[in-house]
Formats: structure tokens, C-alpha cells, sequence
């Protein structure tokens, strides 16, 4: 029988309160429910699907199985005016990530500039929900996340002791969406292979590589095979060096000891992120600095197309328009996973059963 | 006739030697000619050819035509405690980027972290000559650059605006090399390109593109297409953000404004960088973080390898060898440079020709 592919529409707000409502009922604070679905929901809005509402049944089976600590104190375990390091005692990811990203805000608005760490999290979401927080601020916003999962060697290696380890940047505009670079150091994440799979359709050389180098199409076959970096070389450094500045630097889980949070739900992750806030007024008076980067945003998105296409794209820009189509018309999702949801719904005796 | 591809080898105290005479001789202060000659030394002991002593003749062709102040005075334009916008006064390069560094190695060692930005500025050779300074202090560098000419169009364009904008990351390690990556965010470098033309070789699928989006691998033909960025959209993603943090912020050029310095030698470059310096001890005791990086390093190294293939680098590692190598043994030059570098000293009645 095949899949229903059939969409149902929900409000924003309705999903947020749904998902809020649903990890209240497991037993996270009604604060911290609330902090992690409005990071989640930030994500379905920006079209990154797989990091918001797709994600509260797995994240509710890990607080089910104790993965997560359902009373945590995050704190600050070293301070100065413009770093701080927070170990977020096993809190929720988009919990810890949110107080980490508040106080990079608070300090760089102070000083100017602040790099923020923290070990002892979780699975935060989507990149662009922290990255993009400074840019309200006119600051310049970077994030760095070690993955929650290994899927990639080294370059010349077959052993998978890295993850697809992301970083995001954005950058304040003026009348034109920011900036938002949001990308992980793989060329596709492993859930595109597990789509290309359930599809049945074969992946584009440049996707995957069998243990001999030798690139890999099917698949079904993936196990056999591994992620690539972008840029061959160039993507691993950049994959490791992010890891060593989320990850080692904090203390936080890299290489080895990190935990396949798709498969181990009881282990705590440790999983490490870092976030840097800048003032762009350090530079440039910020209404000269987003309006020059308006004129560099449109010097680029119209010059010269290729033939066939229709629009070139700036970062971030493609997730701006999303939003406030999203906020318009509601946030589509698939038959499988609203009836994920309803079941949820229904164990936990939700008043809202998405019906 | 076939090129002469004789190498020579010369000391490396004997080229900075030679390269800070040459520049000297042509007008340049003697403190500004040896820190030239110094870091440009550095990325030959680096094994980094295309950004050493390689480029004297072309930096010297530059000041001739007056494309460079010979007395520049670099100086702030803003400053607080943790970043600085330098106005490079069209100086050298290398003059610029190591006053920017030392300035952020200054800060980062008072406030913890530190960000410099650059503009009026020009090209100043290998990345990693810059991030690796904070290094030696026991601190993360970041450097960024907006490359000296558009080689590369935006995703779906065909008007080169965008340069090989480079992104380097250098972090401490105890007993192992310290980490110091510095890629390109271009698959390959135009010099590669151009290499494999000399050579009459085909170039792989992948490094080039021309006008409808198939590959392009003839490199004689290199001037019908274009670049491609590492992971595709990523890469480019990666390579405007990198534009806008060095360029954009600081008010140096980025886009249509950059100056193909390899084309035009006397219009101002105002070429921007930045540099990022942090202690890592605001984030773990340095002697702890050190010998955590050296157990992730031995980890990825050890781990296993691919068949045929003898050993797993760290990004830098390749380097540190190539510096110790060429320090006992020396730097190896082509005839053809050695040449056109003989032809230099006696235009400019040099006491060492390099004989």
C-alpha cells in the first residue's frame, strides 16, 4: 500500500501550543515547553521540517526513557565581560542553546562582542533559530554545533567519528531579508539518503562513498557506505574545526564518545554548541552598514542568470519568504506524522488532538 | 621547447632576506619590507608556493605603477576593548594583517576575545600565516578575506562577482600540531586552473562549470565558465557571508567593486579582512583544552583507514612538516622564478642575485 502523502494545514500557534502542551505533560517545566516550541516551531516556519514538530515524538521518547533532565539548573561554570561557558545539566537542547544565546546577546550589547559555550545539552533544532537571534539586535550572529550522531569519516578514513556539524551565520539587512546562512559540512544530511530510499530513487554521485572510495547511488546500500564533506578535504577541516570549537573547547562530546541520539534515547549526549553575538556598530554606524548590505544583497541577486533560471537566492532568503507564508497560511505536514502526533496526543490525554 | 623544471633551493633566511632588500630597494619603509618578507616566508616554509616569494615580482610591479602607499599610516578608525576597524592606508598587505592580529592577540590577552577588522588593505598572502599567530598565545585565531579578483558567479548566475573568499581557523594542541585549516571556498583555485592548462591536463568534473551548468573540463577554455563552490550552494553561501564579515562590515570592496589585482596594478585594491583571536582558557585550563585536542587528534588519526591510503592528516598537519622540512632543508624554487627573480635584483642592483 502506498504512503498517504496527503498534507494537513495547522496554525503556528496551534503546533506550538500543541507541542508546548505535550512536553508539559511529560514533565518539563511549563517554561521550558514553552522555550523549546517556540525554537521548534521557528524551524517548521523557516521550512526546515526536519527540526521542528517532526521531532517532538523522539524527543518525547527520550524524556520517557530518562534521557533528559526534567528539573535541570543550567549554570555558568566560567564568566568574563564577553565569553561565558553554561553547562546546561542535560536540559533540553533549544533550552540550553536559548539561554546561551540571550546571554551572547546581553554581553555583546554590553561590550560589543561575546562568544558563548555550552557542554552538558542536547539536540538544539534548527541553526538558523540562534544564529538569526543577535541579527534583531543589529548583531552579527554565529553558531557552531557538534552533531548528535556520526556518519561520516575522516578524510581517507572508513570509520564514522563525524558528524554533519553545522554553522549558521547571519548578518543584518536593511529594507531586504537578513542573512542567513544555515549549512551542515556534509553534502547531504543522512535524512535526505533515508528519503532518497524510501522513494526508491538511486542519489547523485557526490552524496556517498563505499568503503573503497568508489562512489555509492543506491540508497539501500548506504550502511555500506558514508556521507561526504563539501569540498572533499576542504569540508572534513572545516567539519573537524567546527567540532573542535563546539565540542572540545566546551568540554562537550566530539569524535567517539558522541552519542547516536537516533538510536541510544537513555545516554546523555553532552552535546556541545557555541554562539558568537557581534554589534555591527563596532564597524559601521548600523544604518550605513544594512544599507550598503542592501545594495551588496541586490548587486548579487541581479546579476547576470543563468540560462533557466529564474532567481538567484541569498542566504536566508528562501526561509524569510517561507515565514510569512507559513505565518499566513499554516504549516503543512504529512499524514504520517499528524497521525504520529494525534496518537501522542491521545497517550498523553491532550486536550488538543489535532482532529 | 619544454619549460626548464629544474628546481633550486635556497635557504629561507636567505630569501626573507632577499624579498625585504627587493622591497626596500623599491621605496618600502625597512620595517614594513621585512614583515612583507617575513610572512611571505612563512607561507613558502608553509609549503603554500602561490602566496611567497612567488609573488614578489607581481607586489613589486604593483608598488612601481604606485598601486601602493609606500608610507602608509595604518591607524584605528574605531576601537573599544574587544574589536577594532584598522584603516590599512593602502599599505602592503602583510603590513596591514599583522598590525590587525598583534592588535587582537593584544586584546584577546586583556578581555578574552577579540575581533579586528581591516579595510584599505590589500592582498596579504596565505590565510594561515595570520590565524596561526594567536596560536602561540594559547588562543583560537579566525581570519577571513574577500579574495583580490571575481572569479566565480553567485548559485545560478553567470557574472563572475565573487572571489575564493578563504576562511582559516587555526586552534592549539599540546605535543600534536597545532589545527589549522585554510581553504578556499572555491573547489579549486583559479591558479589550478591554470596550472592544469600549462600542463595539458583535462580537469576533473567538479571544478569547473560553464555558461548552461555542464561541465567544463578543458581548462584552455577556462575563460567560458566558471569556478564552482565548494557543496555547491553551501559553498557559496559560505563565500558571500565570509565577503560580507571582511569586507562589507569593514567598508572594503566586495562584489563589483573588487580590483582584479592580477589585471589592474594601480587602482586602490581596498582590500578587507578580519581577524578573530580568543583564549582558550576563558573556556578550560590551556594545558587541560591542550591535551583534550591532542586525544581527538590521535583519535581521528588512528582511526581507521581507507585501503591504500597511508595516513589520516589534520588540517594544518601537512604544513607544520612542510615548515620543519624546508627549515633544515630548504625552499624550493623553479627555474623560471629563480629567473625572473635574478632579472629583479638587478634591475634593482640587489648585492644578492641569487647566483
Amino acid at each position: 500500500m502506498a504512503a498517504d502523502t496527503t498534507m494537513r494545514t495547522f496554525g503556528a500557534k496551534r503546533l506550538e501550543a500543541f507541542i508546548a502542551s505535550a512536553l508539559a505533560a511529560l514533565g518539563l517545566p511549563e517554561s521550558d515547553a514553552g522555550i523549546c516550541a517556540a525554537r521548534m516551531t521557528e524551524s517548521d516556519l523557516r521550512g526546515v521540517d526536519t527540526h521542528g514538530i517532526f521531532r517532538l515524538p523522539h524527543y518525547c521518547q527520550r524524556i520517557r526513557v530518562g534521557g533528559i533532565n526534567l528539573r535541570p539548573k543550567v549554570h555558568l561554570v566560567r564568566e568574563n565581560a564577553v565569553t561565558a561557558l553554561v553547562n546546561g545539566d542535560n536540559a533540553m537542547g533549544q533550552v540550553v542553546m536559548t539561554y546561551a544565546t540571550q546571554l551572547a546577546i546581553k554581553k555583546a550589547a554590553e561590550a560589543g562582542l561575546a562568544w558563548v559555550g555550552t557542554f552538558n545539552g542536547n539536540h538544539a533544532g534548527c541553526a538558523a533559530v540562534y544564529s538569526t537571534m543577535p541579527v534583531a539586535h543589529d548583531m552579527v550572529g554565529m553558531y557552531m554545533t557538534v552533531a548528535n550522531g556520526n556518519h561520516m569519516p575522516p578524510w581517507g578514513g572508513v570509520e564514522r567519528i563525524l558528524g554533519t556539524n553545522p554553522i549558521s551565520v547571519a548578518i543584518p539587512a536593511g529594507k531586504e531579508p537578513p542573512i542567513a546562512l544555515d549549512i551542515a559540512t556534509t553534502v547531504v544530511s543522512q535524512g535526505k539518503v533515508k528519503l532518497a530510499a524510501q522513494k526508491g530513487e538511486a542519489m547523485p554521485v557526490g552524496w556517498m562513498i563505499d568503503r573503497n572510495g568508489q562512489p555509492l547511488t543506491d540508497p539501500k546500500r548506504s550502511s555500506e557506505g558514508f556521507l561526504l564533506p563539501i569540498g572533499g578535504y576542504k569540508g572534513y577541516g572545516l567539519n573537524v574545526v567546527i567540532g573542535m570549537l563546539a565540542g572540545v573547547l566546551n568540554g562537550a562530546a566530539f569524535g567517539r564518545n558522541v552519542v547516536d541520539f537516533s538510536k541510544d534515547f537513555a545516554t546523555k549526549n553532552n552535546s556541545g554548541h557555541m554562539i558568537l553575538a557581534m554589534r555591527v556598530d563596532n564597524f559601521q554606524p548600523a544604518d550605513a552598514f544594512k544599507g550598503e548590505m542592501d545594495r551588496v544583497i541586490r548587486e548579487i541577486r541581479e546579476s547576470e542568470r543563468m540560462e533557466g533560471v529564474d532567481r538567484i537566492w541569498l542566504p536566508g532568503e528562501m526561509e524569510f519568504y517561507k515565514i510569512q507564508e507559513r505565518l499566513a497560511r499554516g504549516i503543512p505536514l504529512n499524514a504520517a506524522l499528524v497521525e504520529q502526533l494525534r496518537q501522542l496526543a491521545k497517550e498523553l490525554k491532550l486536550a488538543d488532538r489535532l482532529e
